[in-house]
Parts: structure tokens; sequence; C-alpha cells
């Protein structure tokens, strides 16, 4: 039997192939430090619990394919009070979690051929997404020396052809660490707008920045509201990723018609979270957010002292989420990871990352860089790093280097 | 700004365009009485929020993309012992209701221009989980006069051409009511094998039978194993549309394997959902399952007595799920609905079906036809159905028939 092309041509995930390793490291009794997951171990908020245990309704039913309007009135208003953007219900769609959006996103706008433009590294999950339409990512080009910083007309409008059709960016930066500036953002909404293109903007990082800046969206830029697509999700900004409760939002009426035809073919996002999640943003205080964000600088800071203790290891100070990209004095941090979890141990200890290439687009880059996500406690991470460090020096002894 | 022509030619929920005219009858104090609504009334077991609410991890974390294992044990387990199939784990993956299981196997299997057999009238989102991918509906055609059947060598061979990928069947039939026999099931796992194409069976009405039948799974059909796909869900037999629970099962490995990068690309289906899904399969008994069969089989003889009464109108006696397709004495069951509506009312009260059009893919056919669902108690039931014949009554006087 037939497979589609669209689903042969996309990958399972790269960090699968480490899986039988770590298993056999553990089983010989070694601990794995993981500082390749972007699970938080941060407390979700009883908020959502307490919500769900308070619904009574005796029918769990279908919620509205557009959302349980508690949750909907929810992101308008914590738009409106916590970012200073004013939305309607209509602009807004639950999903499940922020994947959900882009799948919609995706589905709605592109096929065989077309392009979307998409600065690397990037979420690798992106590609799937934009694979399953016949879509083809075209990658801006970045440089780890220059803190992939992308966002520049001449970097980006020769990429742009008759198949483009959006430009998809990470906003607290997935794996970068990168937040753009006011001028980085209102120049993506310039291009957006002179070029016809949607400018799809994941922004669930948004509370996580550590530069002291004001939250921002690039909703803010209403007149590029046609071109502007927001993913957002509950997950990282209450740690609630097994919520699966996101949104797209739009202002963009004719974009928000087309989604709606997949809305409402898989009938709606689950009820019982997406009343938790309503709770979650009514239960947010700056207090919250200052604390979460305080608790990953923390983190930050423990892996950044880290870092800068290896000698070799180049990185840029991360702005904002929970990932650094680092570059290390390696030949392949694949090759490094193979080794780390067959032959390497530190007092019974040894650690894994997700190497860099995984990030990529085009073929090769990547190859001596890794993305750690920090987020564990601080003490665990900075033993990580320290392993890392250790890693890194007896895989060059052992080649010689 | 360019939508996908794949998207733009899906349509909205053809049901939809009767909302403004629904709004516009209870404003004038009409009650409508529903037969058009898929969601029960039935209560949803306990188990599921109990469960729910005795969840104590501090943090709601990812689920494994393939699902929560006490989901993935809890289903094997019911197929093992209600159902009395051999499961492995991983033949079986977690995923948000029925809807996404369809969603990923269409991804996985159709692409541009490929075609699916799917017997009409069929469950209408189909076509939006089928067109996204650009694959093309082919109906198997089959007539109310003979209840629907379709399972026919000669009916289906003569559709099958190389771009045939799949079959597609709902058993219990939603919209039909109709349920497979075993000489049909057997037919249509020759046929897929035969012809190497998959088999997707929807079965998320399984329970809901009353021929005193066991229950049965295209599963069954060892021999076809690499053709064959279930799709299953909690909505239905447990009254749980809301928590949007499913799985995609097959023993197809590769199909297995294409389906994992979409489930990790997506990350996971909500973890609550799922633990309170494994509890609903850990509750379930015979006693329960009989229930709530019972309850849907006492509604199906409050329609089925309330149609006998309507000269005129014609329809098979359903066998499973809570549908039924009636053929109506008019020109036309659109512009009934609308003058039911917006000009017919019986001591304050109106019905709202679905009209059959939407569940052909055949233009034209299903204009006299529609679908009906009774979901709500026989009283109710035996009223709207009382309405309905009141209003044909009305329409065609109206019309000089």
């Amino acid at each position: 039997m037939k497979f589609s092309s669209k689903i042969e041509a996309c990958e399972l995930s790269p960090i699968r192939k480490f899986h039988p390793y770590v298993v056999a490291a553990e089983a010989k009794g070694r601990k794995v430090l993981h500082l390749n997951i972007g699970q938080p171990d941060i407390e979700t908020p009883k908020a959502f619990f307490d919500a769900v245990k308070q619904f009574a309704d005796p029918v769990l039913e279908y919620a509205p394919s557009t959302g349980v309007e508690a949750y909907l009135e929810a992101v308008r208003d914590y738009y409106a009070q916590a970012v200073g953007i004013r939305l309607e219900l209509g602009d807004i769609m639950a999903t499940y979690g922020g994947s959900e959006a882009l799948q919609i996103v995706m589905a709605c706008i592109l096929e065989d051929g077309d392009e979307i433009l998409v600065p690397e590294p990037f979420y690798p999950n992106y590609t799937t997404f934009i694979g399953v339409t016949g879509g083809v990512v075209r990658p801006i080009p970045t440089e780890p020396e220059n803190g992939y910083r992308f966002a520049r007309r001449e970097r980006i409008e020769p990429l742009i052809n008759r198949h483009t059709r959006a430009i998809l960016v990470t906003n607290p930066g997935n794996p970068t660490g990168t937040v753009l500036s006011r001028e980085e953002l209102r120049l993506l909404a310039d291009i957006a707008k002179e070029h016809g293109l949607f400018l799809i903007s994941d922004e669930v990082y948004r509370e996580i920045v550590y530069g002291g800046e004001a939250l921002s969206s690039m909703l803010e830029y209403e007149d590029a509201a046609e071109n502007v697509v927001v993913i957002d999700s509950v997950s990282k900004r209450f740690s609630s990723c097994g919520a699966r409760v996101g949104a797209m939002i739009s202002r963009n009426k004719d974009l928000m018609t087309q989604a709606m035809k997949i809305c409402q073919g898989r009938l709606c996002a689950a009820t019982l979270d997406q009343v938790g999640a309503a709770a979650l943003y009514r239960f947010m205080t700056p207090a919250y957010c200052a604390g979460v964000r305080d608790e990953y600088a923390r983190r930050k800071d423990a892996v950044v002292e880290g870092l800068q203790k290896i000698p070799g290891v180049r990185f840029s100070r991360p702005e904002g989420a929970f990932y650094v990209m680092a570059t290390l004095p390696v030949d392949d941090t694949e090759k490094l990871q193979y080794f780390l979890l067959e032959e390497f141990e530190d007092r019974g200890e040894t650690v894994m990352y997700a190497p860099g290439e995984g990030f990529y687009g085009t073929p090769g880059k990547g190859r001596n860089e890794i993305r750690i996500a920090y987020v564990t406690n601080p003490a665990e991470l900075t033993r990580a790093i320290e392993l890392l460090g250790l890693g890194i020096e007896a895989y060059n002894r052992k080649n010689g280097r």
C-alpha cells in the first residue's frame, strides 16, 4: 500500500534515535541529565485543577467549534489587560495547543510547492506541519556569531518569490532564545504587507523575557492586521503543556473563515481543558508572571555561567524563552551525544541535549551546535553543564584534538 | 493573500446556514426541537470526573506522543475483553477524538488526486479531512429503498482504479443507522486485500446495536491486518464527546510509523482527558453498555413509531448508532427546513433536522432525505416527529401538493 509522498518526506523526531542509547546507559546504572526536553518542572497553578474539579455538568459535551466562550473571553481579556491589544471574540479560535493552531494555519495557506520563510534554526515540528500540506520551508539564514538575528530587509527580501506565502517566526525564539526588537517586529510587518504575505508569529513564550521589556505581540501592528496570525498557548505561560489548549488569533476574517472549516470538521478542542485554561487566565497576575520569569532567569544564569567556563564554547546570552543554542568545540554534536551516552560518565552521570542539525533546514548546518533547554533547577543545570564540559574534553582527547 | 485551493474547496458545515433562522424563530418566542445534533444527553459516567479529580501531579505535563500508558492499556484490554481482539500497545495511538485519528490517517495515505471510496450518504466531515490532503471522495452509490446497503462486490469493484487508496466505512453507520453483517465485513476485507487498499473502519458507535449481535470490529479479519485501520473514540461509547479522546488502531507497522510523524509533531493528546478515558474503560461493564443501548433503543422506537404515522415518509429501521435517514414526501428538505423555521409552528413549537444533501458526495442526491439524530428523551422525540409530520403537511398544502 502506498503512503503520501508528503508524509514520507516528513521525519520522525531526530532525538528519537538516541532513546535506545539512553536506555542502555541507564541499564548500566548511569544517570542521564536531560538538557534536551522542553517540559518545564514548574508547578501548574492550582486554578487549573480547581476549575476542572468544579466542573459540574452531568454530560461532558462538545465545546463550540471555535472554543468555550469563557476561554475565548479570558484570552481576549488577557490580550487587553496584559498585552494592551483589543481583540474581538471572533479573532480567536481555541485549538489543541499551539500545535493545532499551526496545523490549521498551514492547511489554510499552503499547498504543493508553496514556500514559507522561516529563520533557521527553528522548531523542528514546523517542518512536519508545513510538509504535510506539500509546502516547503525556505530558511532565512542566520549566524550564531550574530545571535541568530534575521530581521533585516536585505536578508529576507531576496528569498521572496511568487511561491512565497508567509513568514513564520517564533518570538521569543525556540531554539535561539532571541527576542525581536520593536524595530525588527515593525520591519517584519512592513515586509509582510508590502509583499502580501501572511506573518505567522508563534508567541507562546511571550512572558519569558529577561530584558525588562513590556510584553509584545505582532498583533500590535494594526496596519498589518490582514497579514498577522498569532499562535498562542497556555503550555509555557502556565506550565500546563498537557492541557493542549492554544489559540489561533487573527483579524483576517477570510483566514478565520477558512480555518473554521477545519475547526468544524474536527468538532472542538477538549471542553474541560478549556475550562481550566480560562481559569488560568483569570488567575494570572503580574506577580505570577514575574515569579515564573525570575525562576527561568535563575536557570538561564546557571546555564550561562556554566557554559562560560567551558573552553571553546560560544553562545549568545538568551533574551527570552528557556533555550540557548551553543556552538561547541567539536566536529559533530551528534557524535558527541553518542559518545556521552555510550562511553562517557563522571561519578555515574552523563548528559543529553538536542543536537543542532535538527533545527536547521539547510543541510549540513548546525553540526557543531546544540540546543539546551533549561527547565530544571539551577543546581541540576549547573551539574549538567559541567558534565557537558567534561564530556567535550574527554571526546576531543579521545579523538586526538 | 492566497489560500490553499484545497481549503477553499472545503465547505463550512451545511447546517450553519440555518442558524440565523433558528435565532429569528426563537426571537419570535418559538421553541425549536432539535433532531439535527449528535450530542447525546446521556450522563457521562462519574468515573471520568473522579479520575480527573484524583489527578495529583503538580505539573500537567505532556503525555507521550502515542498516548498515556494507562489509556493505551485500557483500550487494549477493552478490545481483548469486550470485542475479543488481541492488540499490542504499539497498534494503538491516542488521538483527539476519532476526528484526529481520521485526519492523521488521511494525511498518511492521501495526496493530490488520490481517491477514497466512501458509501454515501456519509458523515460530512469526512469530506474536510480528505479534502485538505488533496484527496477526493468517490462515493459508493446506495439506495434508500435498499437500506443504504453497499457491501457488494459488483458495486464497489468497478469504482476502483489506480488512484484508489482506501475504502472508508462507518459501522454502525452515521447517518444511515446501518450495521454491516459478518458477510459484508468479510467481503470488504477481501476487496481491500485483493486490491491493496486501506480499509478504514470508523467504529465509534460499536456498542450501539439493536439486533442482539456480538460486538464486532474490522480488526477481527487478521488476514487483512495490513489493510485495516480502525477509528475509535470514547465520545459516543461513554457520552463524553467533549473529552476528545480517540484512537487510531492498526497492525500495519508502516502506517503507524508514518502516523507517528504527525503524532510527534503535535506532541500529544490532552493528558487529563486520557486519564479520564482510561478510567471510563476500566469502569465499563456489559450492564453499563446494555443500559445505554436500551436507552437508545427506546428513543429509536419513539422515532420509528412517529415516522410510521407520517403519510409518505419512507425509512429503514435503524440497526445501530443513533441516526435514521428518512425520505420525505417533499420536493426539497432544505426548503422544508426554511419553511419550518420561518413560517411553521404548532403550539409555539417547530423542529430542525439535518437535510440529506449534505451527506452525499454525488450532486443532487439526498434532496428529499433528512437525517434524524435521536439523542433526546422519547417524549421530546415523539413530539419532534409529530411536528415534522404537521410541518410536511403544511408545507405541501402551501405549495399546492
